[in-house]
């Protein structure tokens, strides 16, 4: 198993006004699943979005701080699954922890979805306006700092910015948490999805599951300041959602999607 | 109830070799439960941190990621319980989809834990050694990018490191997930816990649960380059964690258990 904690990734960079072909080097994002029992019969614990590496020592960190390393008696590959571990032990003090809630310790997708099942719940973003310009998703990152004054004061929240065809700022919201400002910006236009011709902004990095949200949402094109992990850059070239990276200081770099994005 | 992103907080600033009192703003993190049934008999759905403000939203945006929408008829706040909203509707459906593992959305404590649970776990974390030098505080973050190199590259991976008393490097993990990166180095030093007189460097901000997986570990001072929430704050001041942010470009902020540092 290749455990680089990095991915290349083709990647369209527009840069003084200029496009450039070139390879970005992602962060890997894969699910790792932690199940109960034994290779014959196990029942699912948890599922974490992680950086492929040190898996058995991110497993019994996390068990550690759900309180449960006790209840644990062996942790092994599955032989067959890369992204698996099985847990050997108290399997019922472990299951009744699952139903507790217990599920996950990162910004992950929490055991509920997955490429395949959210390939499943969703089809590809319509995007019918024109191209959208260089310039304006440039300016974007810009657009939404106005529309985020608590940011600038504390630097510690994220923003999410709904944007028309157009670049009319519609929406934006702030949370300390990245996935929760887009569950906020979602939230409030739940009567107008999908959301065709819309473009998301936001603060952050591009994980899955801020790609996940955009698509259920219908929204075809995202703008983000950091950067996007490889199962988010993924996820967009199989769905057909546009995902831009690194919109910061007049620059950006298209990962999926360059088609909605003018010359 | 107040919904301001914002709170206050009384720091020390250590810049250009000087000593300063100020008080810093922090981005407002506290728990929204989502229960089901009525205000007399509900049950527990979900734990997600967040930033109060647009709790509607949140609540109904997340349930349209998690496909549960159309399993809710009404949410309200609950009465009495501000952080609290009640969802009526299908409440077999939405608790079925608890134990298969939904969750949470968000960087949160995912139902598992709380501040007063967390407090009923964990002792003051022992800090026997002589203070920290700032000057040693100040380059820490210097010191975990050199043991970071696929964020270099990426731009897209969080970095955790450990260090001994001395500001000896001992161990540093990456992942996408920067709570992943805590479990990863938590997780390899178990043999070894608690960390009394140890130090967690985060190339992250600090979230509650940074705080927490640091406190479970036994670990006395966290240093993140990013901002801290006004719930890591109060909670490393509640447990006697000294808690360090903004450390970067040869300065630094202390939001709690400034005494573990020099002069």
């Amino acid at each position: 198993m290749d455990d680089s904690p990095l991915q290349s990734h083709p990647i369209r960079r527009y840069q003084g006004g200029i496009w450039h072909a070139l390879d970005d080097e992602l962060a890997v994002e894969e699910p790792l699943e932690l199940r109960v029992g034994t290779p014959e019969h196990s029942q699912p614990l948890s599922v974490t979005m992680r950086t492929p590496g040190h898996d058995l020592e991110l497993a019994r960190g996390w068990l550690h701080a759900e309180g449960l390393l006790d209840a644990v008696s062996g942790i092994s590959p599955l032989q067959g699954a890369p992204n698996v571990l099985l847990l050997t032990g108290d399997a019922e003090r472990l299951l009744a922890a699952r139903r507790e809630g217990v599920t996950s310790s990162a910004c992950g997708v929490c055991g509920s979805g997955s490429v395949e099942g959210l390939m499943r719940r969703v089809s590809a973003p319509v995007w019918t306006a024109p191209p959208l310009s260089p310039a304006l998703i440039a300016r974007l990152p810009d657009l939404l700092r106005t529309a985020q004054p608590a940011f600038s004061a504390s630097g510690g929240l994220h923003a999410a910015g709904l944007l028309g065809a157009d670049g009319t700022l519609l929406s934006a919201y702030e949370d300390v948490g990245r996935h929760n400002a887009v569950d906020k910006l979602v939230g409030a236009a739940l009567s107008r999805l999908p959301l065709d011709n819309h473009c998301l902004v936001t603060s952050s990095r591009a994980g899955f599951e801020i790609v996940q949200k955009a698509l259920l949402a219908g929204i075809p094109v995202v703008v983000t300041v950091g950067a996007p992990s490889s199962l988010a850059a993924e996820t967009a070239l199989s769905l057909g959602l546009t995902l831009v990276g690194f919109a910061r200081g007049g620059r950006f770099n298209v990962y999926a999607g360059a088609e909605r994005i003018g010359g």
